[in-house]
């Protein structure tokens, strides 16, 4: 483990009539705004697909981080993400996240690999910054 | 205001050997894996860099959204956000994101802009999402 506290850092820009970029060091430039539901576009990252991307993404290195730390070779991995936004007492947040993940390991594997994706929630950075539940449902398959 | 829940959905496929993709119906492919910190890299989007990402962003469109209904014109923004990753009762998760805003207003609006900016903090979404605070500090110049 890495020496905490840890800073990540990005600068948001906006020109007078484009939408948002995200710069964070060497990274390709995000292009960002509003979703459609708000007035938005589907052409570019909104906040609500980058805070289930964060979450999708956190959930993915933390399980691989186990998979190696443990030796479980992992041949497929899918995660469906999907973030529900909605009112609350305290006004709109996010309410839940599901995560549909497919994964597909030797035979012997299957049950270990089950186990491991339940366990990985726990560790997940992300999941744990969270107000809401993030719910995951696992479909193992032998390769 | 849309019709609420609404669901925000994106998909993290990870090949065998390759870091992982994040796609979101007609936006540009994210390619993302772990930072540096814990043995990725810095050409590509951590889930953490993604988290600040999504904070900074609907800090920022939410600000724009309550701007263009206040009839306030805003000449210039940028907000260096940064995101702090720590150990504390249940294991490691973010325990603040500050957000430091830079604004450009013509000289009557100063006080608005500022005033707004404080005000975005209890309307962002993800903000509302997340257990850490996220503080906000603006510095307003007359353009």
């Amino acid at each position: 483990m890495p020496r905490f506290p840890l800073q990540y850092e990005v600068v948001v820009d906006k020109g007078s009539a484009s939408p948002l970029e995200i710069h964070a060091a060497h990274r390709p430039r995000l292009v960002a705004g509003p979703p459609p539901d708000f007035g938005g576009s589907d052409v570019w990252w909104s906040p609500e697909h980058l805070l289930v991307s964060a979450t999708a993404s956190c959930y993915a290195t933390t399980f691989f981080a186990l998979a190696e730390r443990a030796g479980l070779r992992v041949g497929g991995y899918r995660c469906v993400a999907e973030g529900t936004l909605d009112r609350g007492p305290d006004g709109v947040s996010f309410t839940g996240i599901r995560l549909a993940l497919t994964l597909r390991v030797v035979a012997d594997d299957v049950e270990r690999a089950r186990k491991l994706a339940i366990d990985t929630k726990e560790r997940c950075f992300v999941a744990k910054s969270l107000k809401c539940p993030v719910q995951v449902s696992v479909e193992v398959s032998a390769s």
